[in-house]
C-alpha cells in the first residue's frame, strides 16, 4: 500500500490526539489521555518544542471508513545519556490496526532513527508493557534490548501530587 | 552542614564528569562513561542544550581531601507525556558517599521538582536499578511509584549499532 512518512504539522494535532486515544485503548488505559489537541499544538509546535512527531499518511483512496488519512505516528524527543551523549526517547509509536503489516511501522521507526543519527544521537530509548508481546517481538527483532530484563532497570515516576509535594520541600529550605 | 544547590555552569563540567564516573562505579559499571567533559560542555551549555544540571556545593572548609567542593548533582531534561503533557526526566542523581544523610540529596531532587513545576511539568520520571534498595526506599518514601512493578513497564533501548542499522532502513526506502 502506498503511504508516506512526514514530519507532523500543527494541523495534524487533532489526528495525533485521536491516535493517542486509540493507543491508550490498546494499552488498556482508555481514560489515560488528559490533555487536548490544543495542548499538543502549544507544546509541540511553538519555539523550543517539548516533542517532535512523524506521521504516516495514506492517499485519499485508502482512507479509513471514518475518513482518516493519518494512520500512524511516532512521537519522540531529544534526551541525554551521561555515558554516551545525545539520545532520543520515543514516547509513542502507533499504527492503526487495519494498516499493520504493510511496512508503515518500520518506516516510522526507521525514520526516527535516521533523524536521531542526523542529530548525532547514539541511543533510542522507549518503554514497553510486559504483556505486549507483538510489540516486544517487533523491537527485539530489530535489535533492541530489554534493559529491565537484562540489567534490572525499573521505570519510576513522581506523579502530579508527589511532584507538588517534592517541589514544596525546595521552597521551604 | 552548610551547602548550596545551584544551576551548573560550563566550568563545572570537569567536576560533573568526575561524579558521573563515581556514580558509574557505584552502579557496578565503572567503564560505562564514554564521553568527556568537553562533550558535556558542548551538549549542556550551548544554545538548545540537551540537558540541564543542578550541583550541590560545600564551602571550602568542608572540601574533600582531594579538594573537591562540588559533592552532588542532579542532571535532567524536559520530556513529554502524550497523556499529561510537559514532564521531566532525571537522568542522574548523585551525592558523594561521605556527604550523604545531610539533606543534600533532598535539596537537589526537590529543586529539580521546583524547576519542573515552574515550567508547568506534571511528572518527573527516572530509572533505578532493582538491587539499589537504598535509592528505591528514598524515592518510594518521597511518593514515587515503581511503574515496572505496578504496571509492567520495561525499559528498552536501541544502542549505537542497532540504531545505525535501523537508520539505514529508512535511507533504503
Amino acid at each position: 500500500m502506498e503511504f508516506r512518512v512526514r514530519a507532523a504539522t500543527r494541523e495534524d494535532c487533532r489526528d495525533i490526539s485521536r491516535m493517542i486515544r486509540e493507543l491508550a485503548v490498546y494499552e488498556k488505559m482508555p481514560d489515560g489521555m488528559k490533555i487536548s489537541h490544543e495542548e499538543l499544538e502549544r507544546d509541540g509546535f511553538s519555539q523550543n518544542p517539548f516533542f517532535h512527531c512523524l506521521v504516516a499518511e495514506v492517499p485519499p483512496q485508502h482512507r479509513t471508513k471514518e475518513g482518516y488519512t493519518l494512520v500512524g505516528y511516532a512521537l519522540y524527543f531529544y534526551t541525554y545519556s551521561t555515558w554516551e551523549g545525545r539520545s532520543l526517547y520515543m514516547e509513542d509509536f502507533y499504527v492503526m490496526p487495519e494498516f499493520r503489516g504493510k511496512g508503515i511501522g518500520k518506516a516510522l521507526i526507521s525514520n526516527v532513527a535516521r533523524i536521531g543519527k542526523e542529530h548525532q544521537c547514539v541511543r533510542l530509548n522507549f518503554s514497553v508493557l510486559s504483556w505486549n508481546t507483538p510489540a516486544i517481538n517487533f523491537y527485539l527483532n530489530k535489535g533492541a534490548q530489554d534493559l529491565t530484563t537484562s540489567d534490572g532497570w525499573h521505570c519510576f515516576r513522581f506523579d502530579r501530587e508527589a511532584l507538588d509535594k517534592l517541589a514544596e520541600e525546595a521552597v521551604k529550605q
